[in-house]
């Protein structure tokens, strides 16, 4: 309950700090018989590690995994897949001067009034470090879907925004650049965007756009546990998220209903897709798309008001190393948490065919 | 797993469909020795209730609940709460025209698809009569966490929005006109649209804006289940959602990191608050504050083409009593749901506690 | 969290207390298009039902169960199945000696410490009237898992054992006398002793025995969900239950390796099945089969020593209509549950196959 | 739902094969602030460690624990604890011969029946390892519950029973000897019993006792999970066991109602404890105790037949080193589950209070 798992039958739970000897996690659930392809799980951790270009955070983690269970000559064995990623560059001095200070817009202050005891150095559990073992699991649930395609991009940065519908974008692209951002003339002003941004000491928001394609009809659960609210809590429970809409979205509330209908095809595909390919909670084979939007990291370069433990305002300034923008990075970790979804309403929906 | 219960302390399962002979719930989890005010949850399923005013659709249901278990002597006793709903107003016959025909932008293809086979009747699962458990369960939620406000209210109709921030409305006038929303004047405008939509047989989106006072420090659970995605999840859950922001939302992705922080006072308070009372998944004791962004309602009393189960394209005109916005009856929904959400997220906190 | 349900993909909670309107349950996950056989639904509840022979209660219920949702012309939906039983017989006079009287080995004692607030009407929520709901759920699992066949029987009334392997037993003798026992002689031995405890205005206990067969190979989850460890949990959750063993069970503790090794033919069944149908916690095709133990009823007609709120013992005349034993009511509870507890694993099977 | 998990709120999920890398787990819920003793933690690990006495395994293994999170400065912070135990001493070729072959009532063939795949090297996740994972969580779980007393103790080896009640024992003498039986002269007869067991490279079964002492009345949830029910299932989930029973247990299952109820004195403890401390699946505040029965161990030094994979009988050797009789390095895995069970009662209870 404590809220360190996700999935129902595809699970995943993850322990760690950011400065503690290690972070990992357990998968348990992952069927049986899938031979691993050791080279794209790094390939995935590697989208996310931090240092790997300028405009991210310049720790540097080699972020590799070790998986202690679950595998047997490369194949899952149905048994929980333990694995663990060792920390090695914590530079926990970096974090002596917030010992005592609650920094603004951080989980510094709810976290000790919660526990009453933290783990303050890079922020400990709060910190993003975590979705490491995140993607670890999702690079696996990818192998296990492998006939869905999963896509996500930056769709915008601060103010500048991809201006077309993603059915024009080449997804080949996102790798392309070091924003993920599958239209290269945006790509080039999101990223002098950041550049400056980052030279001012201050960070910026940004939205990530997901494409889900081949989606198989019928997945999600009425009523509490619909395709779309599952999506949602999953992109939510990232950090920095503020906001998930899915097919229309925030748009479509200022429609019409003859205008917002999605019309049929003979083969039961539709002709548009405001739906966002999920009518009533369940998937209806159309694509899959969702939006989900990133506030700007707190911790900025400047010098800042924050409070200390004692109930005084003290003047801080911003050290470590951090990123000036997170959505370049978290790109792989909302395809992460989108294939663990899936891939658990693939095993839900295995269980309610009325055959056995 | 199959979707229908909500909650892991305080934790409501519903079922029912549309003209089945009752829907209805068991909450299991409220805690003993709660009084509870009859008259309330009534007041809370009459602010649902179909034929409310002429902006809403014309089913009458009176929608008295009947509660079968865990109250003696008008106190709760720790067992569950079994409760019934009868449906009296069932008119099947209305629906006889889409028995084989998947209506657009509805659930009928998405459950005749995955189960094989389908109450079609007032589209029934599907349909958003069953929230009326929802309300009842949120109803006596919201007496046990009576210390805590929850207002939610209609803040925007097509294109028509309250242009004040939350803390400007008196939220005493959400109940004076028949949209709820608190803002006289706007709410005049959203009802001339709304009645001309339905002249014309079409329907129209909006959005509800909640609004959460007093709210304990420490209420979510890092990682997964942090507090706003609890809440997401739960306002997704609602027929029709599209999308869900909280605090700075969307806007937040736009803005620079020393605009959005929030800088403290000294009693751990803070001066602004763009987090929305929530940081690092856990509030922090300000307001917490969210959007809902709610689609317009699919059946339009127009003719549309529709697809039959035999793979033709068929010709058919909206029926039955439908409503042209959702919104105002959804405003209780919301209610209900966040008061479930803060309910079970209080019953998580005591037991987390360091002390016992 | 709070206990009133049961199962993980086939999900059964219940409410009712022995003396409210009603009890009933939710079904939710159950397959959809099972067509129903509702008299074997009816006659499993008038198995259990109170004033079926003179050696069990004399309360008049009809028991007879409505159905509320998740059917549709005779099949089943996949939508929760909601059911009602109402009570038409309660006396609850009879039970106003007990308002402030904790009786011995009851659960007065423990709830009202507990919740602080209690029904006591006939034991409230601890009376085994709740049981019915299990039956209701039970039945229709029975139908969904209808190749395997489920056999429970009394096999021991205090010291009166069968002493016969359950090789030995003709299952469709079960029904045939009111104890449910399918060895005549034996019977009639149990029925005679419990009418001479029954006259001496005792209770007395015994031991139910369950056999599954054609149980497909795979079922049950390792590690903390063993098949028997499931099994068990399930039995244990039954009123009056204080013991539960399986295969060689208690026995088995006194052998040697070498004597209660399974050894192996050909096709992989096992030559002898001290097993009891289960290895490592998976079933192996092999009859299932299990033993329950039921303490006696603790309501005997007799004075006895009880204590009051005030702290005070006060002597008390048992009153109302009970069993003298449990067990032959029991045993399509017994069932019911291993039902249950075999659908549940049906379902979790299902989603682990290596293909999709 | 795959069975890796263990608890509802202080919730264990473990992972590792005998002969991989490495075992471990995640305890999440745990709550925050608790000063950890490391030493007793090892401790426990130490009283169920292989190669600690001569009737028991050789296999040498340190299992010296590693924790990697969830602890700041020697105390616990509310964040999931991740730990891991290296395997060192992993002789996998001691298991070659056992590729292709399912050993007699062992879990060979129903894992690869179930999951196709196996890693066969010491039973690999069926092997008893597992256990190691679940006294670490169980060493936490009693720091957590001090002032609650669990005693756990050999109380029959094959035939060999203690003959007293468990109140005329010293539990202070449990580790006075090597077979873990509080009866010294006992204790003696057990130890010769499985050296001449051993010698002849047979095993042999045995119970322990479980002793719960200073248990706060009220915890356990009704209906279907009753403190015993939880109890049950917790040690139905360990390696070779093969019964339950708590308080009066399959002996009150002969008794009368009359013999068998616990009369109360003044201050609602009983005269006698036949219930075992529960009534009504609740705790009444009496000392809780039940007996666990455990199979022979199936790995007997002798030549017997096996089935391979081909379907064909073989004769086959048991190898490897291997427990006469487990139930010496049992009553730590006991008691370390028995803790499990009551910390998670504790937070569960915790949490119904009607004050907040």
């Amino acid at each position: 309950m404590a809220g360190n798992s996700f999935g129902k039958l595809f699970k995943l739970t993850t322990f760690g700090e950011s400065h503690g000897a290690a972070i990992g996690g357990v998968i348990d659930g992952c069927p049986a018989g899938i031979e691993l392809d050791f080279e794209a799980i790094q390939n995935e951790l590697n989208r996310r590690k931090p240092g790997q270009s300028k405009i991210v955070t310049q720790r540097k983690e080699p972020d590799t995994v070790e998986f202690y269970s679950g595998i047997f000559e490369g194949v899952t064995t149905g048994t929980p897949i333990g694995f663990v990623i060792h920390n090695t560059n914590q530079k926990s001095k970096d974090y002596s001067h917030i010992k005592d200070v609650y920094r603004p817009s951080h989980a510094d202050y709810t976290y000790d009034k919660k526990y009453g005891v933290r783990d303050y150095r890079g922020g400990g559990r709060s910190s993003a470090r975590e979705t490491a073992s995140r993607v670890v699991a999702g690079a696996i649930a990818k192998q296990f879907i492998s006939t869905i395609d999963i896509n996500a991009f930056t769709s915008s940065v601060g103010d500048i925004f991809i201006d077309k519908p993603y059915q024009d974008l080449d997804f080949n692209l996102i790798e392309s650049n070091v924003i993920r951002c599958p239209d290269e003339a945006t790509a080039a002003k999101m990223i002098s965007k950041i550049e400056a941004i980052k030279k001012q000491g201050d960070t910026i928001g940004g939205t990530i756009t997901c494409v889900i394609k081949n989606v198989p009809v019928g997945l999600g659960e009425p009523v509490f546990d619909k395709l779309h609210a599952e999506l949602g809590k999953a992109m939510l429970s990232i950090n920095a998220v503020k906001g998930f809409e899915y097919g229309s979205g925030f748009c479509g509330a200022k429609m019409t209903g003859s205008d917002h209908n999605d019309l049929f095809n003979n083969d039961g595909t539709t002709k548009t897709n405001l739906s966002g390919g999920i009518q009533g909670g369940i998937s209806n084979g159309m694509d899959i798309y969702f939006r989900v939007a990133f506030k700007p990291v707190a911790t900025v370069i400047q010098k800042q008001e924050a409070l200390n433990s004692q109930g005084e305002l003290v003047e801080m300034q911003g050290k470590g190393r951090h990123d000036p923008c997170v959505v370049p990075r978290a790109v792989p970790i909302v395809e992460a948490m989108t294939a663990l979804v899936i891939a658990d309403q693939i095993l839900l929906r295995r269980q309610e065919s009325r055959e056995w």
